[in-house]
């Protein structure tokens, strides 16, 4: 409850905070009053980050991650392997995986999963512009990287059978015991996924 | 690790972010993309929040809470009970009881806790301002809600020991098992405590 001992400005901004991802109201005021303490220079960066954000980032009209120039600083680096598509479902996966390191081709992001009963068809997501670039680009392996959730799997799916009299590898990313995990842990969907894509060792 | 895939502007933001209390680099990431998505109303009003919250919260100068005018919304505010003191060590705290609802007197906000080790003393805090309260506002009780901590504790005995001479009831909050804890799980300081505080019920 934000009351009257708030003076307006903190009441709004602890309004406002409490509407990101994962802040509750504890959070927002805990954060409120770090920011009253913090120094000048930095809050004003941060309100200056928000305002530029708006202004200066568009979707890069090749792999539709955001950018803030015409072209994407993933489709502007020469040094990124061609051929190869990364397919994800979103901005965000995009950075995990370039977090990660294990990847060096290129991307498309869809911009979203097929969710039918929500009304996303293959026409809301990237899938034509996808298409386009298979050939501009002569992709050769297309890796499919939506989440292996319901509507991610659906959308994997979908593609492969998209693509599958195209001249290109289609490939699946991985389900299984994520890397420190327990098996006696996993949930049965994981587990079933982990025995089928079992791989030989020797 | 932000990396190149994100434009620069993106880059400052969750660097920016990552600085607020209780957030690392993942929330900080999902911050900005539901910041990248969400509506321009929405940004453009949390980054004005920023600057005004730096160019118009000040210090009120009876009770060091902050505020936007000369006096807080507390000091203010005619209907609170006058003659009684709640003492508590930063705005936050005071921010805490007032959502209780469970006290209807003034406050007065110490701007710390005495902390020898860090060179904290007395006069680093708004000890002198309080007692000059005292007399001014013709204080008849004073409660001392500052933390149950090392810090909060030495701060509640030095002023119970300043006040010991003067013409007014002093107070300390209860410490104990928190409501809907569990007697179980309770550290020992604690228990301690709560036996020490128990209360006659018949």
């Amino acid at each position: 409850m934000v009351t009257k001992a708030h003076p307006p400005v903190l009441r709004e901004l602890v309004q406002r905070l409490t509407k990101l991802p994962g802040i509750g109201e504890k959070s927002a005021t805990r954060m409120a009053m770090f920011l009253l303490k913090a120094p000048d220079d930095y809050v004003h960066g941060l309100a200056e980050n928000l305002e530029r954000l708006k202004r200066e980032i568009r979707t890069c009209p090749v792999c539709f991650h955001f950018t803030d120039g015409s072209l994407c600083g993933l489709c502007a680096d020469p040094s990124r392997k061609t051929g190869e598509l990364c397919v994800v479902e979103t901005s965000a996966d995009l950075l995990a995986i370039e977090e990660s390191g294990a990847y060096r081709g290129r991307y498309h992001v869809l911009q979203g999963a097929l969710a039918p009963l929500d009304g996303i068809g293959p026409n809301d997501l990237r899938i034509p512009e996808l298409l386009k670039r298979l050939e501009q680009e002569k992709i050769r392996e297309v890796i499919l990287a939506t989440n292996p959730t319901g509507d991610g799997e659906a959308t994997a799916n979908y593609l492969a059978k998209l693509l599958e009299k195209r001249p290109v590898r289609v490939s699946r990313i991985a389900s299984g015991i994520p890397m420190g995990g327990d098996v006696k842990y996993a949930d049965k969907v994981t587990l079933e996924r982990a025995l089928q894509g079992r791989r030989h060792v020797q």
